[in-house]
């Protein structure tokens, strides 16, 4: 028996979110603990770095489990995969120390967020993006980025994971870009309270829109009480990494 | 009662193909002409430039319609986009004179097909790509594109439109290009044989392969009898534009 640590990407759209729910909801973890259970596998369940809600899809998802495996990490990851739905894949396979925890000993997670800025619809890229018109000031966007490094407390844009957990996260990181198929933001910070960034991003696209000043931004972050209002959609998000000590990745 | 042009996008992952069918089976044309039956349309079939296979996608299908309508032609497409499902948009609406024909008056008709090249499939690529591993040879790509522009007998690339019709085609343009998601091919000809896109796609990755010489690509364009074989897959190609003589676009 030994630890292995997973990379998993997935297609969101089609799940109930990542975490395992009452029979019948197709979830990732599921599907995961499915085809581990294939493979010999009979632990109750899984770790993993992060929960991602309905919608929201992932290329570095990180994930965790115990099995007897008498092949190697490539033949795993190989064998996963035949055995899971094309909308899920294992990128890499490697065993880890036995104590090896994805959430606890993640120092930072990175996501993404796309949007696009079109009068019409793209069916083309409706299932990845949030279509937002008029389009955004990227002047004003990249200075509302500026405002979000740094450590605060987030209060106003989520939950702790924990009742009566802290809502202080630091942000390392976060920025807007653009390419051939719109903007995306980028946003990398030691961990993020329920449903953190789809506010941050839904604020975010308010500056671009001129509904919001950069300045209201600093309000929240430095504890203003009344709530974040508006949640960007799920299917622009993507956890692109999850960054652990070297020993450990 | 005007002529209306449509410029149409949609995603076919959801569709058995372009043209209308039996009840019961999701159509593009079906849902098209559904939602202008809710704008008054009494018409008994739409005109379209090409037919689209099974999941193959569209950015740029063609489509005309006789229509009564009181409003702007933007105000048509607005209507229209209402109306329709998420998977298909119409990107633009436009009069044209009333013996306007979106498939008899085209010029050229632009296909792009998208293919990527890892060892692990890709969730989030999987639905507007192929997957082809291991990696393709861009310098036999570029070579094997630079055999197709020329009229030729296609005749081993796909059978004609009409019984006894032509299978002589003009190709004007054919090239492999790169960006961040993989590569992919472009091609512009007068017109298409059924099949002949996905045919030509699967013989050019079998020479990026190193399986077929570029030499066979022009055995097979200059008459060899025996049919290509191999089809490359619906859901990396894409109906990107459809050209008409300057007064009709």
């Amino acid at each position: 028996m030994a630890r292995y640590q997973v990379i998993l990407a997935y297609d969101g759209t089609e799940f109930y979110g990542f975490q395992r729910q009452a029979e019948g909801r197709r979830t990732v973890q599921g599907e995961v603990e499915r085809a581990l259970g294939q493979l010999g596998w009979s632990g109750s369940s899984m770790l993993a770095a992060g929960r991602t809600d309905a919608g929201v899809h992932a290329t570095g998802q990180v994930a965790a489990f115990d099995l007897s495996w008498a092949h190697s990490a490539d033949d795993l990851r190989n064998a996963l995969n035949a055995r899971l739905p094309a909308d899920i894949a294992v990128r890499s396979a490697q065993p880890v120390p036995a104590d090896f925890h994805p959430r606890y000993d993640a120092l930072a997670r990175r996501y993404r967020y796309r949007v696009y800025c079109e009068q019409i619809r793209d069916p083309l890229r409706e299932r990845y993006a949030w279509r937002v018109w008029p389009p955004l000031s990227e002047p004003e966007l990249h200075q509302a980025a500026q405002s979000l490094p740094g450590e605060w407390d987030f209060k106003a844009y989520g939950r702790a994971t924990q009742p009566e957990g802290s809502t202080v996260r630091k942000v390392f990181d976060a920025r807007w870009a653009r390419d051939d198929r719109g903007l995306w933001f980028t946003i990398e910070a030691n961990a993020f309270l329920y449903h953190m960034v789809r506010r941050i991003v839904y604020q975010q696209v308010q500056v671009g829109l001129g509904q919001v000043s950069p300045g209201q931004i600093l309000e929240h972050l430095r504890g203003a009480r009344q709530p974040v209002q508006g949640l960007a959609p799920p299917q622009g998000l993507v956890l692109d990494r999850v960054r652990y000590p070297p020993e450990e990745s």
